[in-house]
């Protein structure tokens, strides 16, 4: 009996094993496959020429098709099913367990959603963009509205079909960020509001006749000239002290700066060069490649089998730590202020690191979210989660959404738009579908802040290498201790690992009222 | 009764098109992957970090094996099998005629390769490049005679599977060239054999000292520099003159010049800029630029279909034209010598058109086929064409070959290849199981002539225009003649329906006969 216990053991394993083998190959398939419809994005924001377009869509349409046929195979259900009834005792931190959570994650939430619905999505968000570029354009948001109204109402029945235990928001939310709730960012939020708004009035009123009303395109003045091939040599050498491997990644030019990763071993980033403001490429790449040290240092084996892609918050985290909390620090332009001042002499020739890290950390209300400074930038999140929040829930029309929006700016950054295409109609997203987005971007900066004070812990001397230019023990220490997990892990899980503290808002809190409080002696 | 007879009908023709409207969706989807594919396949040549390779080896196997898969499927052989035995009256000039045809044949080869051949013969040739690549550094013919040996045999099988009527070549010949048997190859060769030959010998005997045995690298001088820029701004001057349509393309860099179509819309071609020699990148540019043409000039909705894909003997045909006929006429260079002259002043200062045309047309025999002079070109694909098809037949083994080689080479050319590298070697072809392709270049020479004759036939002004710069008269005559028919006709039919005549040789050999004979004053 013992024996044929054993021996039934020994075959459960075995059977256990073959299944788990075949799904881990279902899922190769896919990234495969997910990693050519990422070659086709780039290339197409790249260099694609105009004629291109159409035939593009269309061969991204026909991958999109198979990949979502594939994850969604009755069978993949099977596998997982059987794999989760006869499950070992798996340690949550294998990757095997990690496999199996993320696959059954990304499989309920494809299979729940009727292929009808995924469509009807597609075809609205498709015609929707259209028309938001030409409503924008003539900030016109009556335009847009109808479409604004069926997107929402797409949304909620995804809600619908997703399930969720508080609200529908949870529902869209985890597609970006999962194991969040919209109560929690609530919490969160409201623990950021109160101090973000005072700082801003504080500043304001430090400042000679208040703050400006929008942001400065031309802090080096109208005149200034800054060539592209210098421009270009600078990012490049901020790349390589970041440690940004150009023999697993290369950078391009494209409209919108962008990041994209075809396997560990092939990351690729864009920048948009502004010929009178050196500042825009040089921190478009500095964000883009804090995403892009992020995707080379996920291991390749997790990569390969989908467990690559932390959520839209951990990486944003990245990005945003190297932007701002780097690359907005004294200590940077220690080193680079002078780096800058070779390629640029002339136009660069007034300035001190002190002033320049003024010019870098200047705090003005803005109209547009992604010109927003450190302080500010948080504000128009929560006019954006909010908004989409009461939207859902039928707490609010559509109809009342551009005047709910100025409400809202006036609110929180003192400052009301003048017309739609600076308000309401600024941002892709929505036109895109995609609901529930926003809140990451928020979620990144109080990452940022909490992931950082854990650097400084452990490796004190991070900010003196920066002020000597030397990035690399900072990277070091993001490659071992968060890269290495890739998509093992929801976000909080993450946070914990790392911190041994759970995900709080302290110390984003204290990094912006110490850095903005000496910054503007309040 | 007629009625009834009448109602039979319609629903009959309903149903059949209902039957090749699914076809013809199955076969769209293959080509939007077939285009993703492409592009997979650009970027690795163009753009492509080295730490990228492995990752895009397997998105490329993935999405090859799922085309594999859809175009194989049963499924597509009974719409086929309906279709053909419900066949409509159709006239063979019609796009539905064309496709059913085009389909069969393709769906026809797929099906007859069994799964485990094409898995060994892809694995064989992987191998075997790898092997090659080695084996022509080191001039090693016996470290990849096994892998070649390996390879024929395949193909003897392939030939088996595909099956043909006279011989096994002919199978094999039939994916580059459909309805090209070897015996008619064999014929065309003969005309121009004896022809050819006899050219060399007597441009030979009038060359002080005989020819010389290689092609000259540097022929303005081991000093000369052809800055980069200026180059790519030349080549970029042809391309705009010849109609090449930057909105439907682009050109970029790689080791290895080539054309690809991801649609009419978006055609891409690559060129190689050698410092020392501007003739380099400029043939290559205009080479290139002959098959862009053609691929810019077919009707979306052939391509769409799958019907935008000559032969590859006509294709060849189009980069040989612009290439040969044109870039080494007198006319080009009297447009074309000012305008380098311009970008190179100091380093072309003593040349004329006359000059400059005698340079460009030097005939010498040369080891390298793919250096080789319009005489001598053809030679060497008549070495390679007689030897392979030797080896498929066995009346020739792989342990013979690099004799067998020089022999070939001394008869025709008079010269002996020092080395493998210089001999067996050189080409990357049969390593990559692409054995029956070499004939195809030949053939594109042969139908450079035949187009161009017939060209001038209906339009004489085009050397003049030539000669003002003006190259868009000939474009559109090929626009107009030949690449509107996209991929509908095989080689022989599409000679018969834009010349009139059959395929033949003469107007070839009178061209290559009249234009040296003036050259070397024979």
């Amino acid at each position: 009996m013992k024996a044929k216990e054993g021996m039934g053991l020994t075959r459960s394993v075995a059977h256990w094993d073959e299944k788990y083998q075949e799904l881990q190959h279902r899922v190769e398939e896919v990234v495969n496959l997910g990693r050519a419809e990422g070659v086709l994005s780039w290339d197409q924001q790249t260099y694609m020429p105009p004629g291109g377009a159409q035939a593009r869509a269309e061969s991204a349409a026909a991958l999109a098709r198979i990949v979502h046929e594939r994850i969604t195979d009755p069978h993949t259900g099977e596998l997982l099913n059987d794999l989760s009834t006869t499950l070992p005792e798996l340690h949550p931190d294998s990757v095997e367990a990690a496999f199996l959570r993320v696959v059954k994650r990304e499989y309920d939430r494809l299979v729940k959603l009727p292929a009808r619905w995924v469509e009807e999505n597609a075809r609205v968000s498709s015609l929707a963009q259209v028309v938001w570029v030409k409503a924008k354009q003539e900030s016109d948001f009556s335009s847009f509205a109808p479409y604004l109204e069926r997107l929402f109402a797409l949304a909620r029945e995804a809600a619908d079909y997703l399930g969720y235990e508080e609200r529908p928001y949870d529902a869209l939310l985890a597609q970006y960020e999962p194991g969040v709730r919209a109560s929690q960012l609530e919490r969160w939020f409201a623990e950021l509001k109160p101090v973000l708004t005072r700082l801003v009035q504080e500043i304001a009123s430090k400042q000679p006749g208040g703050l400006p009303a929008t942001a400065d395109d031309e802090p080096f003045g109208p005149a200034a000239e800054f060539p592209d091939a210098q421009q270009w040599e600078l990012g490049q050498r901020v790349l390589r002290a970041m440690g940004f491997d150009f023999q697993r990644g290369r950078q391009d030019r494209s409209i919108h700066p962008f990041t994209t990763s075809f396997s560990p071993g092939d990351v690729r980033i864009t920048t948009w060069i502004v010929p009178r403001n050196f500042l825009s490429a040089l921190y478009s790449t500095v964000h883009e490649g804090g995403h892009a040290l992020y995707e080379q240092g996920i291991p390749p084996e997790l990569s390969r089998i989908g467990l690559g892609q932390p959520s839209l918050g951990v990486h944003e985290s990245q990005s945003r730590l190297w932007e701002n909390i780097v690359g907005r620090s004294r200590e940077f332009w220690q080193y680079w202020l002078p780096q800058a001042q070779e390629l640029f002499p002339g136009q660069l020739s007034g300035f001190t690191v002190e002033s320049m890290y003024h010019l870098v950390n200047q705090v003005r209300p803005s109209f547009i979210r992604t010109e927003a400074d450190e302080v500010t930038y948080n504000l128009h999140i929560f006019v954006r989660f909010e908004l989409e929040l009461a939207l859902l829930e039928r707490r609010l029309e559509v109809a009342e959404l551009p005047e709910a929006w100025n409400r809202k700016m006036e609110q929180y950054l003192g400052i009301c738009p003048p017309d739609a295409a600076r308000g309401v109609l600024q941002d892709v997203h929505w036109s895109d579908g995609l609901i529930g987005y926003f809140p990451t971007y928020a979620l990144g900066n109080i990452l940022s802040a909490q992931f950082y004070e854990q650097a400084l812990a452990e490796v004190p001397s991070i900010p003196a290498e920066i002020a000597r230019g030397h990035l690399l023990p900072l990277k070091e220490w993001l490659n071992q201790r968060i890269h290495v997990h890739g998509g093992k892990y929801e976000s909080q899980v993450l946070v914990q690992k790392v911190t041994g503290q759970p995900l709080v808002t302290q110390p984003y809190l204290q990094y912006i009222q110490a850095k903005y409080s000496e910054l503007y002696g309040l």
